[in-house]
């Protein structure tokens, strides 16, 4: 049923959205594999009795074998890298602003850090009123609250928060009455001028493993007791019902809630009050240890960002006379990672980009274009004609064999030795793309060999390279070949590629460069 | 430990905010009563060894006995009514737009609505673009995402997501892949000419109970297994990973998680991997029971509001060539739970208003201002002097203790028999006001007698009426009754009380409407 589930065909998946298309519940009952061949690459499912086929890249296969490491989850204790202060000397995660923005390699640096320490600092965000906002449009979305989009924090009269005094604030989460809490804030600071107000993290996570080695009943206590926090003003009565330390189903620690001023009234069995309150008393205590939290003093300009999920923070009382003014702004983890991700896929297209650069602009032996200029030429051919975008990265990709460093060359084609380039290439395109790209490259020879057998008049429109490769890669396709070509789901996409390969030989066309189909290659990008 | 960290008094609980000043790690070691007396209504408690003091109303230690009933989360199960499409027949959570927006109660029908039953609908919505975020501002704040603030569900090209086509959508909730997930939906239909597009509603937790009844095990296996869901596009790469499933420490569900088409590729040993799939697919078949599923077209002017953490909504096919256009955006839970709270403060305050507009516009015996005149000036003059709102609401309700119904009057009062009315409108306003509100009204009357011991010239400035009942509220104070009243944390504020009482008393003087002061109010309310 797993595997079944995974079939990546293009009955079963969109091959636009890469979404499933079926239900579990629509699979036939008495599922089972009717016969499994590896060949070329694949592994081939006949399944019974719907006779459903699918095949799998045997990469795909590979990578996902029964009893491998299971996958970390990235929001989970699994996925971080625990600290106290002393494991940061001299490594705060710290960049210029400028830098953060013009470099992709230091924002993704500095977004990585905020996944495995729980922060960032940028420096020299300009002290104006507003940045944080724009800061967090450079990975998210800002998330409103009753506090606003963006929120002061300063002195004021009748503060309705105790953020808003120039009282010490222990460390805490923010809004744990919020449900859901916001998984990021942004601390961005215009102006510090007072004595004291330093700023103050603890990894509550760091904090809640060391609970867990030092005293497991109480880490047990903390993480099965419903707390409730609750925040009230004029305008608003926020309340929300959680653990101090939040688990996944599998134990491992995923969100730390922890802030006395807004922690509600608990109501509980007597015995279970008195362990609770132990416990409680204990994380407290173990928070507060100097040798887990890590001080920094914001000036103007920093903008800090915090995983509220898993940081706490703190800050020192400061003389009510000295200006200080910090401005935040909420948001959230999941388009930090979405952001990072993005990033990633287009350093992970690397190596492509790099086929296109080096043995790609070679001469495409026998043709007045080099390989690189015919690949981009079909591409831009398909674009053209309005293909939806797998298949233009079909076009644009489809003898990425001929290039793919010293595996297969257009001079090993020339010599008569190549019948394979269309197999190469989709094997080697199976680490970036799904079927529905990488089929019709595996299939863009064979439809030469079928265009030959079916259209009249295809044959003579080769180009001449082309007619002298069609023999070694085959020959024509007798009719019965050409029947069961055509029955192939893939038959039509690869005719189509086939088409654009075949006019994407003018050395006088418009040939885009690379990069401009990067964004559409990397929306295409599976698993 | 339990009742010292609820103590309200105002070093323990800032009476601006009700938020906690002191942390659980800062109470004494060896905290213990060292003695407790119930007196005046309340609860006094002297604690050792820090000789702390505790005062807390006895309505407050009554409602929260050990051993008394938990509270319902309202976010899991517990706080739900679980049904089936028939339960809903003839019931279907639904108001006209321009109702909503008009009447509170309403408002407060149709926000209960989706916190008990999942879902509301508003009919008469205009079918105007952008109309679906004027919805959402109604009871909170819009979650912005990669689909925009606001994002249009019609048959697009290309679509990054088999919404935006005219298939059919199987139950599912939204965004799995997203954490944490947007809590609410809505959909605003602003056409639907099309044949098919009907929608339905499932719901999630009446499901999961029903699972939980008829296979515990497939049950038990969904609430432990973390499963991952993806989303990916060009600009987009969103995964999440959470059981189908959610349920909170003490087991009960909380949140179901369900969408064939962004699940992505579990990771399980084999044995487990069996287990999952029988629970899935037996969980998956029966949420597509039609007798679970309640059916409901959208017309034009329709906007569905949906709990996404718990609802599954689904829509039939639709022929491609007929218009249909929904807008949709997404919201959060905990911003509608505040803002049905709050609507519901302003009603349970309505006792309060009815003391105002009742009883207390009679006559204040002795003085030239009826009772409610009386104490809405005295409120007027503590908010004129930039009292702290705690204040001015003592001073606003300090004599309720002689309208409040039948136990004390004005009349009883200038008969000679109340020397208590401060002590009764303390205790009556227990019932919604922390120990800042009600400790100012207790003391207020031996406030005035303290004044007449320690102020050359107070005494001859009381009303007459005034000077009458000082002798049946106990005199004048003597020196070493003054220097115990001058002792008490709340002597300050009452004597502050007491001035606005005195000067309250102006037949000509403005007084605003108690409505004036029903935000003020209603921001002091505790539990």
């Amino acid at each position: 049923m797993w595997l079944r589930d995974n079939c990546p065909c293009a009955r079963c998946r969109d091959p636009r959205s890469g979404q499933k298309l079926f239900q579990i519940s629509s699979l036939p009952a008495g599922l089972r594999i009717d016969s499994a061949v590896e060949r070329d690459g694949t592994v081939e499912v006949l399944w019974a009795p719907d006779g459903h086929r699918s095949v799998y890249p045997a990469s795909w296969t590979a990578a996902h074998r029964q009893g491998g490491p299971g996958r970390r989850d990235p929001r989970t204790e699994d996925g971080k890298e625990l600290w106290t202060a002393r494991d940061l000397a001299g490594r705060l995660p710290e960049a210029d602003w400028t830098a953060y923005l013009e470099d992709p390699a230091v924002r993704a640096r500095m977004l990585q850090s905020v996944l495995r320490l729980g922060f960032m600092v940028l420096r020299g965000v300009p002290p104006h009123e507003g940045e944080a906002l724009d800061v967090a449009e450079t990975f998210g979305f800002v998330r409103e609250t009753n506090y606003g989009r963006l929120f002061d924090v300063r002195v004021v009269p009748d503060p309705n928060n105790l953020a808003f005094t120039s009282a010490a604030v222990s460390p805490h989460t923010d809004n744990p009455y919020r449900d859901p809490v916001p998984t990021l804030q942004l601390l961005h600071c215009l102006v510090n001028d007072a004595e004291g107000g330093d700023s103050g993290l603890v990894d509550g996570f760091g904090a809640a493993a060391l609970l867990r080695r030092t005293d497991p009943e109480a880490f047990e206590v903390l993480t099965r007791t419903p707390v409730p926090f609750v925040f009230r003003d004029a305008d608003t009565e926020l309340r929300a019902e959680h653990p101090l330390i939040g688990t996944d189903p599998l134990g491992r620690v995923r969100e730390v809630r922890f802030n006395n001023r807004s922690t509600g009234t608990l109501r509980l069995p007597a015995g279970q009050l008195e362990a609770f309150y132990r416990a409680y008393r204990t994380f407290a205590e173990l928070l507060l240890r100097p040798e887990l939290r890590l001080d920094l003093r914001l000036a103007p300009g920093d903008c800090l960002v915090l995983d509220n999920t898993r940081l706490l923070h703190a800050r020192t009382a400061f003389a009510r006379d000295g200006a200080r003014h910090l401005q935040g702004a909420y948001a959230d983890l999941d388009g930090l990672a979405s952001t990072l991700a993005v990033l990633r896929r287009a350093d992970s297209l690397a190596p492509l980009a790099a086929l296109f650069a080096g043995a790609g602009s070679a001469e495409y032996l026998g043709e007045p274009v080099s390989m690189a200029q015919h690949m981009l030429q079909a591409g831009a051919l398909a674009e053209a004609a309005g293909a939806p975008p797998h298949l233009v990265a079909a076009a644009l990709l489809h003898d990425v064999g001929h290039v793919d460093g010293d595996v297969v060359t257009g001079r090993a084609l020339m010599s008569g030795s190549d019948n394979r380039h269309s197999h190469t290439g989709a094997d080697a395109l199976g680490r970036w793309f799904g079927p529905e790209v990488t089929e019709p490259v595996r299939l863009h020879v064979a439809a030469k060999r079928y265009l030959c057998a079916v259209e009249p008049g295809y044959h003579a429109r080769l180009s001449e390279a082309s007619k002298y490769t069609l023999e070694v890669q085959g020959g024509v396709m007798s009719p019965v070949q050409a029947a069961e070509f055509a029955a192939l789901p893939g038959a039509a996409d690869a005719v189509a590629v086939r088409r654009w390969d075949d006019e994407a030989k003018d050395p006088d066309a418009f040939t885009p460069p690379f990069e401009h189909f990067l964004p559409l290659l990397t929306g295409l990008r599976r698993d």
